[in-house]
């Protein structure tokens, strides 16, 4: 019998297959969804371009039989510096829905941010999988009261953290759904080529809750929950209101992050939404270093922020989302400052995939594509990660 | 009952899809006169590159509800920056023709410019469409006799300003005219594949007014209004002559734009005639910055120009066009510098697709991409727009 | 009738129309000969990409009435400062071969370098077209007896100047001709489909005189002439030896010019050889900046050259070859610090495509383009382009 | 007869061709497993780029009739600056195997680096090429007893160099691999269509030597020799027992290579081990010039190394693979500072295309090159080149 040489960890090789497999089990407007970007689809396009510029320099003969892809967030270990980010409505992509997404983050160990436009409610997804480490994300709507209700199930689900999402005063706009009329919910009509041409989802979904339960309802609402009034008024208030960590996402600006800091969250994240709210932007690695910079800036010249006085608060965190589809993409941006990485689209892939397993199966293999980074770039461990492992591009600085 | 999750807004989506359809409409020698540009048409793709290498720095959490995408250009308020560049001829489009076109601008609140070379005459669109805002374009012929006929039409259609195009001493070559032996008026022969093709457009082409009306006549002279003497001498001439806002149209050099400035013109438009005369130009967002330090640089150190004693003048305004097809590229001029900017062929298009009421979709659907890219950008009117708001590639400067 | 906007002026619309319409009256070996360069044929496309690099910064309103597109080389006027480079072997191209190519030049008043390898001789193209202006393109064999016969024949031809070409000491390799099985004489089987189709140019190559004519034999000896002893001392020799002017082709370092005007020759060639001997090669145009520089440095110093004391020498003269197309990019070279620039490959396909006739078109048009050129950068001659016409890559400097 | 102006040197034309002849002799395994690299290939993509970005400047007019393409490795001449990369499991490509390769490279006169996981074993191939000058490759297994094994066979082998790879902690992950169940030994089915569609090489391999042979099972244990723990006290360790030239192969910084220059090696070859380690790295030529600074500021420095007093020691010399494709590259690599290059994917794809001969025809082939190149660039010999001959892109330094 013949050894292979190398070992394959997932039913697909590599991020481009995974994607395909995916457009192959969704209807095009699922896939669509998912798959697309704001106006031209530049900012995708630039996130991954981002990720290539960022060039290895390795270090040879260091010892790394000992390696450890762990680190933690928020003060908790994670298995791998790889999060799930809020996507939404996973009952779309394949009938596991969010429950499958949390039970796999727990499998493996890490965390999984929930949507505020799940197709399973925060609070019922934390009864499901009570091991479970969730964030929660957050579209804070302009009404006080409503917000007040997201938030007590919020502490109903006992989240971990709650994850103010903040590049949403109104939608993208995404001409592939635009084309493809995608609604919420979609209108799957079985004898539309559109859907009849993916039998086994199409008859998944409409086996499925109907359309008009709460939860998908709640989705019909976010265009409505994005608020064009949110300020940074309201980041304090909720700074106030919520005392567990919080955790501001979107942010792209080194002046943005030092505001952050200094009303007191936890952590930003890195993130132009996946390219889906506007168009031609930079890649996010390429942000990166002027948040991070701009965060232990506001850091060493000392604040008083929530929580204590200066110096009892733990360094906030700085993540990234957009683009990550290898363990070398993880840890180039752990290298350059990130705490951890977000994925989405492929985890989303992995999921129509393969359901639940499917995610467990992909960050699986991440942690194992992390590790085995680590092991070329001749660094035993995320946490001793740093920018002397990459050359970056001149432009950038 | 499903709702949508991005509305649309036109029966296309995007600019490339308008692009195509305007395409399936017309003719092809039709089609290629406005698509295409100089020599190997390396200009028209830069002006849109320039757009591209334009990356956003959104500022977040700054509260824009209440946003506005108004402005003003000569003083008068425009519904938004985007005013429709001269692009003569527009008969050939759609029976609709200026008068639609001057129709659709009026509609939205914003400034039609008329070409010389127009299928119909200023006198006759201004006659029509009396709520028009109007503004003229000049080729300046060399005969001072015929340059008061046209500026006599233009007085008596009482147009708000005069726009004199000073890139034109010769016309740019253009490959595919040649190859589809593009004339005007075009030689329609309806028994020919090339027209009988578009069966619709040649139709109501034919059942137009003849090619012999004055007003195509008239375009039939405009080679020979392209007037290579024209120079700055002529400008002072128009400047004493004209006692209205007038606009100097393709300046891309600070010291021209200077020199303009010194002279007392109004108003710049910093244009490569949509990349239709010298080829492998920069885009004209990239001449823009030197453009408009010039004009603030000479605004600064005095001038004694038309009008009256220095501080009494209002500021010289810069526009731009070339590669403007989306809203977000308008609030990118808008941000380097211009006042506001010209779009030529997707109003064309639109034109081509709908006809009047074709071109005010587009108009209004701009006016939304405009509104929707403020807010994306923490912006809440393009009058706060500034160069903060994006980075630059580092080669401009 | 319909009055065409822009006019054509040759049977083909642009090089690439021109390169196309070669194609199809050549056979593929003869084709490719032309066409290919050596190894990856990466400097072919730097050759091309370096003029695309090379941005127009036009002034506008300055009076360009009266424009001059002609020039001087070597202290003559010639209508236009395009010169037809020495590219060898015409009579393989078309019947009319290289006399066809000298009348052409003579028609429009420019300048034909002859080449060694022609498949006419010097002595006879002199002869047949006695109003021509040739130089004559001068492999230096090892052998001086050798090279005193070539010098009678230029000067029984009365040529008015030598040019000597440096950058053979072996033939380039070209993987096309070698696929091609490329020989001189090309071995043509009229049975073998590679000739048969193209069935025009294999009966006229076939009715031409034998392959066995001196001439061609003359060509055969080409690589022996290709002499790697070439040095600076063989220029001095025949510096001494040859009273006209002496020209160097294929200089693209500044102290390789400096060396070549310290001994006294009259002008040099920025060439790569049409990208036809070193692969990856820089674009000759990105070159010329250099070399110009070092020329001018090098007078400046002062020498004592050949001709009499300092001062009493004409400046020695900077042409380029290599990419040029367009009448823009004669423009560019000139304003970049060439006296001229030299076509090959645009006027072997204009031969193939139409003869001498073709030719002479093939100049006529470009007379034109550079003309346009000219009045659309707003400089009304030649001897007026500098380099603040264009914005250069920041890093050619 | 007619006389081929450039003349054909091997059975295929440029590397290109070779590629894809050997691609039309292999099953599709087999070629994948030779062509791929690691995750997207960047790697192997940015080794061919870089070679692209670095342009010659020939001097024009040296003498150059007498020229060298012959160098020293380790004090010994070699016929060109050339040498085979240690490519391991020669008989996949060709019966002729490790023995026909290190026979090839002794007939043209240079080494041959053997793979530790040899389809041949060492001792083997010296035994039956005694004229072969033989580097080992030599995976480091974490036992000393193993790894006193191998080095006793390359003893037994009078190998002149060990060559010590540092950079293989694990196997990189090969897409193309993994879907085609890349194993060793490969489990050949004559009756399944991927090797059935190439009979020639199905039956020979099949009719070679059992798959159980040692030197198999050898190779199926050599991802157990891939040794995380390998650091430099194992290169301080082996430098004391190996008194022969030590060799680090896969160093791309600098300070690797001064440690190792430190330590006392006598050589480094720049890899990125043909990009299947890494992806997204940059080009090895790109990672030259700072370890060749390294190198010579070490030495400059003083160190007491192994063999003898400061001074005493010869240069550590640096050699280069990755991407090695023609002559030129080759040449470029000896102006960057390398003492020479290794080719490993084009001998592989000679080998399977001409077995043993076409190794040789290789290396002739390329010795013309490298010839040619340096006639080219007026550089007479390979020792003479250096940096003045090109000009390398100005973000490398």
């Amino acid at each position: 019998m013949s050894a292979p040489y190398v070992v394959a960890t997932a039913p697909w090789v590599g991020p481009d297959e995974l994607r395909e497999q995916a457009r192959s089990v969704l209807p095009q407007p699922i896939f669509d969804y998912v798959d697309s970007g704001a106006d031209s689809e530049a900012t995708v396009a630039a996130n991954r371009s981002a990720f290539a510029a960022v060039r290895p320099r390795p270090r040879v003969l260091t010892d790394v039989t000992e390696r450890a892809t762990t680190t933690s967030v928020l003060g908790r270990e994670v298995a791998l510096p790889v999060l799930l980010a809020p996507t939404g409505q996973h009952r779309l992509y394949h009938p596991d829905g969010e429950i499958g997404v949390a039970r796999a983050a727990a499998s493996i160990g890490t965390v999984a941010a929930m949507s505020t436009a799940g197709s399973t409610g925060i609070v019922d997804v934390a009864a499901a999988v009570p091991e479970a480490r969730l964030w929660f994300q957050f579209y804070m709507p302009a009404d006080r009261g409503a917000a007040e209700v997201m938030l007590a199930a919020a502490e109903r689900a006992d989240v971990e953290a709650l994850c103010l999402t903040v590049d949403t005063p109104l939608p993208g706009f995404r001409e592939r759904d635009v084309r493809n009329r995608m609604a919420f919910p979609p209108a799957v009509d079985p004898s539309d080529p559109v859907w009849a041409d993916r039998p086994e989802w199409t008859a998944a979904y409409l086996a499925g809750p109907p359309p008009a339960q709460p939860n998908t309802a709640h989705l019909a609402a976010v265009t409505q929950v994005m608020n064009p009034a949110l300020s940074w008024a309201d980041v304090e208030w909720l700074r106030a209101r919520w005392p567990k960590p919080l955790v501001l996402k979107a942010i792209t600006r080194g002046d943005d992050a030092r505001r952050a800091v200094e009303i007191g969250i936890d952590a930003i994240i890195v993130s132009n939404h996946g390219g889906r709210q506007l168009d031609t932007m930079p890649g996010t690695l390429e942000c990166l270093p002027e948040v991070v910079a701009a965060v232990r800036a506001a850091e060493a010249g000392g604040f008083g922020g929530f929580g204590g006085p200066v110096g009892a608060r733990a360094p906030v965190e700085v993540y990234l989302d957009g683009g990550v589809r290898r363990g070398l993409d993880v840890v180039k941006a752990v290298a350059l400052g990130a705490r951890a990485v977000f994925i989405g689209r492929p985890y989303v892939w992995a999921l129509a995939v393969g359901g639940s397993a499917g995610v467990a199966t992909l960050l699986a293999s991440m942690r194992g594509e992390v590790d085995r980074s680590l092991a070329l770039l001749g660094c035993a461990t995320v946490d001793a990660l740093d920018a002397s492992f990459f050359s970056v591009p001149a432009a950038w600085s």
